[in-house]
């Protein structure tokens, strides 16, 4: 973030859906306890889900239109350590459609930082993917999709697990998948099935079918996202890989969208569960 | 199926995903030993995902278009045990869009076998959703959707596992989302998450929200399969309160669909996979 350095990036592969609330101090402690001066209270401000409902302390929302860290105050967690004092900071919620955010606004606040006028739309793709609409320093309005996990699941879980390979990438499969859900996102749940029969009857599986998987799904989150990017400056924060996908399908759209590193604004440990994989680029 | 009686319907809790080839024989013959005469080879004619690459013996697809039971032969299923002769029929394929099906060609046959001059549509609701084309006879085409698996995924695995209860129903709430994807199939990505979002925001949760799931998912399976039905006659063949569901859906679009008890054409045992759960009906 502008004005900070980062001194020390740690990460411990825990989430918060499996995490009892006490079980929150230990594990933060087992990472930070070496680099913990005994003499000085240091405070621990935490973003995303550690604030949910199952999380440390629950840290409730700020409802937009309102700057991404200003509209509610960040929330004292229980500890034990007196070395530490522990804040957690509230989401961002919209009434109508009912959406919430966590973790995500932090981000946005990291980039608005360094681009104080930035006037458009911010695409956090992800587990969760977030278009968030910026005016004035403030978040507008956003929508979320449950892309990167449906993917997830989809090609984990469902009968295209047999099907859909466990990395490798074929652009001009995802290309083609891209543009077939955003063109007739009426077809989503028939395309699905079809990527198992062209497996079963044209041997059309691993590295293709996975890059048909991704495009369908993230065809379908544009079709769902449409008036957030259509004419608008997006600007994409994520992962570079994931980034470099979205920025691939939204430039078939003939947009132009830039690349901010999340990574550059926000400490990855923040985001435990952000990220869907693509291992390898296209 | 016309014609015959059912004298035993027996079932066991295994499904293809779950066993090896060797496994096949042993759980049939738990099944059936108390019934087989010891004198005469009993055949055993066996359809479904028993015949799949993964399944007892491969049995290969008939091409449509073709009479859903005469396109290809039956193929014989190695048995050790002496009373028994085992066939598995094959499923059927269609080259393009690639589709497959697997026992339900036997169920489309059960009923052409008692309505031999039908011409119109079948919708065959489940795991995998099948909508078939039925003119003389023959299946001229059908289109697959995973409606049921993805509800099964996204209820129990997803985040919003959450907000979806396990049993309950809402009839206006599955009402409401059925028009939602079917008027704007774009939308429904952003309107899966939504459903998590309002259960934060606004307590909406449990047997409303599953119902709401249900619609989104039939909704979305009903614009992948408009030609299907827009204009057709269209007869369901599925269990009770899964027919009720879509008989429900489609009479919102002006259809007046018949149902057809698929139980009666086949032994349940024969479609371990094919239900998904909605405990209590609308």
């Amino acid at each position: 973030m502008a004005g900070l350095d980062v001194q020390h990036a740690l990460s411990a592969p825990h989430g918060m859906g499996g995490l009892s609330p006490e079980e929150f101090e230990p594990i933060l402690m087992r990472l930070i306890e070496p680099f913990l001066p005994d003499s000085v209270v240091t405070p621990v401000l935490c973003c995303g889900m550690v604030g949910a409902k199952q999380g440390w302390s629950e840290a409730g929302y700020g409802a937009v239109p309102c700057t991404p860290m200003g509209a509610a105050s960040p929330v004292r967690a229980r500890a034990t350590d007196p070395r530490i004092a522990v804040s957690i900071l509230p989401g961002l919620c919209q009434a109508d459609p009912p959406d919430v955010m966590r973790g995500e606004e932090t981000q946005i606040a990291g980039y608005l930082a360094e681009n104080p006028h930035f006037d458009g739309v911010i695409c956090l793709p992800g587990t969760h993917s977030n278009w968030v609409q910026i005016s004035a320093a403030e978040v507008v309005s956003f929508r979320t999709t449950m892309t990167g996990e449906l993917f997830a699941l989809i090609s984990q879980r469902s009968v295209l697990r047999h099907s859909v390979g466990a990395e490798g990438w074929d652009a001009p499969a995802f290309d083609r998948s891209v543009a077939a859900t955003l063109s007739r996102p009426a077809e989503l749940l028939a395309r699905l099935f079809r990527l198992r029969a062209a497996d079963i009857l044209h041997g059309e599986r691993g590295a293709p079918a996975r890059a048909a998987l991704s495009g369908l799904l993230i065809g379908a989150e544009l079709a769902a996202t449409r008036p957030y990017w259509l004419g608008q400056d997006v600007v994409i924060l994520g992962d570079e890989t994931l980034a470099a996908l979205y920025t691939r399908a939204l430039c078939a759209q003939g947009l132009d969208p830039k690349i901010a590193d999340a990574e550059q604004l926000i400490p990855p440990s923040g985001m435990p569960d952000s990220r869907w994989g693509f291992p390898s680029g296209p």
